[in-house]
């Protein structure tokens, strides 16, 4: 592909404008917004404003005056269009791994007598750890059954089975899960369904409603740009509300939080599954990344980022035969999500030097080198750019130097 | 009092530079730290820093290179001194009422065979919504028994006494738990001590350590001045900690939680405690406000909070007698926290009509309004002329004022 047809695509975007909503440091491309997504332009001043005028100036008034109270609220409804949920379904507060929790606890209490979380070894791992907490408190009660792949979930229900629980975009390979499927498998078995959304989130359309999905959590701090650790989501469908048990019962999710009361009552709808106080200045930034995502609609921003990870690899592909790489991702984009992963021997070492040479994305043992594609703040011509500098590292073999194999921490 | 007097113990106050250390607003006294501590003056620029050049320049590479990944022990290493809790003793994340629902099963495990977690209605709600919580997820395996005041409390162990749980400063009163007693008669029982350190974290020493505590969680907002929402804190003595059962599992408090394991296997130590990825936002402005109150130390806080109440509640008598105040708080300054709370009929308009003269404290139902003392940015004189006010409020009967009538939310 031509640098000229890569401009013309650029000029034909339609979120082109986006770019410019972001704050994006200089001569990097950054394909690691499925990490940690890039700075809204808006959220330094709303962040200091909260900090500054909000809190250092009208002290506790801001509960109400500034909104705090109701920030969770603003936030889901913004979320909902994102994510295709219906209004009153989303509430939002503490982190993905605390979320989960209260969601498997609800589950088990939802289908009594069924005592199986059924999952694959492919989630992410701390979904996995969480329902091996649960399980562990609870004894017999819950059990973590897990198969091989998602592809082995349908197969594996029974008539013990309570929920099923996967990851919508497999953190590794980018799979795109066959959600509307599986979800209607798991209920045709009596079971529930719980996706995962952390890596699809505001770029890949989710339509909870639309396939009936029982349960979801997501996180805010990757493809909805919340910032650093912004906390989580957590999705329970309006049929479930009424009878849902959440076990983590705090004075936010109280019926009447401000009458402290003895005993806790749980409020209507999805405010039961709110616990404690929300961290307002995170949240504060939350709101800014979430507020575009829903500006920018979700199908415009799906189809580019397919349209971005055709035009990666594509060049990708041309440029760096020969130099190690394998593609795990599916190949046909709408098998996955905004992401293309390759395997490569020396995925560490390499990723670290594409990294020094400009190209941010990230590494995932054991041999996993990851890109993940924003269409809010990404072009066309970055793909030819990063493709060129990914080229120039493999064909130098800088890789190869020392201070590249150090293992630190990675993120 | 003189007014001589008070800019006497106004000069003479080893603290009295640490007002310049906050951003306070103009012509307001603010009696409300218990509640929302007041803002750090470093806090704005260490935020902007975070947002700015942290998240929106360095990106994903801060979580290494900005020590996003470690912010949890530099603010622990601090909160230590203030609590008087030894090195490797407190982790830092999540809210308070998570924060109890994990040390709950922590204490269920640690002692089988007693199902009872003790507590009295006296304690903040919010945590004995908590072990209700818990005591449904588990049936029978957990019973909370209530007693009426902490004072009961030790006559109410038995040996089903799992733990007893208790606040340091009550939320109403300001009454202070005889903390070193309760903890010996608890473990004379069998049982475990559990602290909730929200109203003295930061303006009462607690030494957790000294009194051989087994448990505390604590917030971050209030004396701690951590900002809005600030993550709260969990202790757990080390001699628990090896065998210790944490039901929350996350990538966070995994032994290693960059090897993206199938299993969870919990970190050495208190690690185990945190769950999900913190807020790094709001972890940073707590960071400022715990090294405020590290840095001046708990012992002279302590001595002037004292001192403030017994001059507030000297002047307030004096000028206010006849106006329907009744003292809650005990009398005996080394019996209540940094607080001084008193029944008032109309208790809701007369604080909003306070709030409108510029003494902001705060309402508790039934019939409180609630007034907090942070030593690090009141002074003397500020007494006086919060007294001064509110006997304005108080002879001109403003609180008659429908407009003060109206109940909006509480906070």
């Amino acid at each position: 592909m031509q640098d000229d047809a890569l401009a013309r695509l650029d000029r034909e975007d339609p979120l082109a404008a986006c770019r410019a909503r972001f704050r994006l440091p200089e001569g990097v491309i950054y394909l690691d917004g499925n990490s940690l997504g890039a700075l809204p332009a808006t959220t330094p001043a709303a962040v200091a404003r909260a900090v500054e005028a909000e809190w250092g100036r009208d002290l506790i008034k801001s509960w109400n005056s500034a909104g705090w109270i109701d920030l969770w609220q603003r936030i889901a409804a913004d979320l909902a269009a994102v994510v295709g949920a219906a209004p009153g379904t989303i509430a939002v507060g503490d982190s993905i791994s605390v979320n989960l929790f209260k969601l498997l606890a609800t589950a088990t209490r939802l289908r009594p007598g069924r005592p199986v979380i059924l999952a694959d070894t492919r989630n992410f791992p701390t979904d996995l750890y969480v329902a091996q907490g649960l399980a562990a408190l609870l004894g017999d009660r819950v059990r973590l059954r897990l198969v091989d792949a998602p592809e082995a979930l349908a197969a594996a229900l029974d008539d013990g089975t309570a929920l099923v629980m996967a990851s919508h975009v497999d953190y590794r390979s980018g799979q795109l899960l066959d959600l509307a499927g599986l979800t209607r498998a798991a209920q045709s078995a009596g079971a529930l369904m719980l996706v995962d959304l952390a890596h699809s989130a505001g770029v890949v359309p989710v339509e909870l409603e639309r396939h009936g999905v029982d349960m979801a959590v997501g996180c805010g701090y990757k493809f909805l740009n919340g910032g650093p650790g912004a906390p989580a989501f957590i999705y329970l469908a309006e049929r479930h509300q009424a009878a849902a048990f959440q076990p983590i019962a705090g004075w936010f999710g109280h019926a009447e939080p401000f009458a402290f009361a003895a005993d806790y009552r749980p409020a209507d709808g999805i405010r039961r599954f709110l616990a404690g106080t929300p961290p307002v200045l995170s949240m504060v930034a939350l709101r800014e990344g979430v507020a575009l995502a829903a500006e920018a609609g979700i199908e415009p921003v799906r189809e580019k980022a397919m349209r971005l990870t055709e035009v990666f690899l594509e060049l990708f592909e041309a440029r760096l035969e020969g130099q190690g790489f394998t593609l795990v991702s599916p190949r046909d984009p709408a098998r996955r999500g905004a992401q293309l992963s390759f395997s490569h021997a020396h995925g560490y070492a390499v990723m670290q030097a594409l990294i020094a040479a400009g190209v941010i994305g990230d590494f995932r043992a054991p041999d996993i080198v990851r890109f993940g594609f924003a269409p809010l703040y990404l072009g066309f011509a970055d793909m030819a750019l990063a493709v060129a500098r990914i080229e120039r590292v493999m064909r130098e073999e800088r890789w190869r130097e020392p201070r590249y194999q150090i293992r630190g921490k990675v993120t």
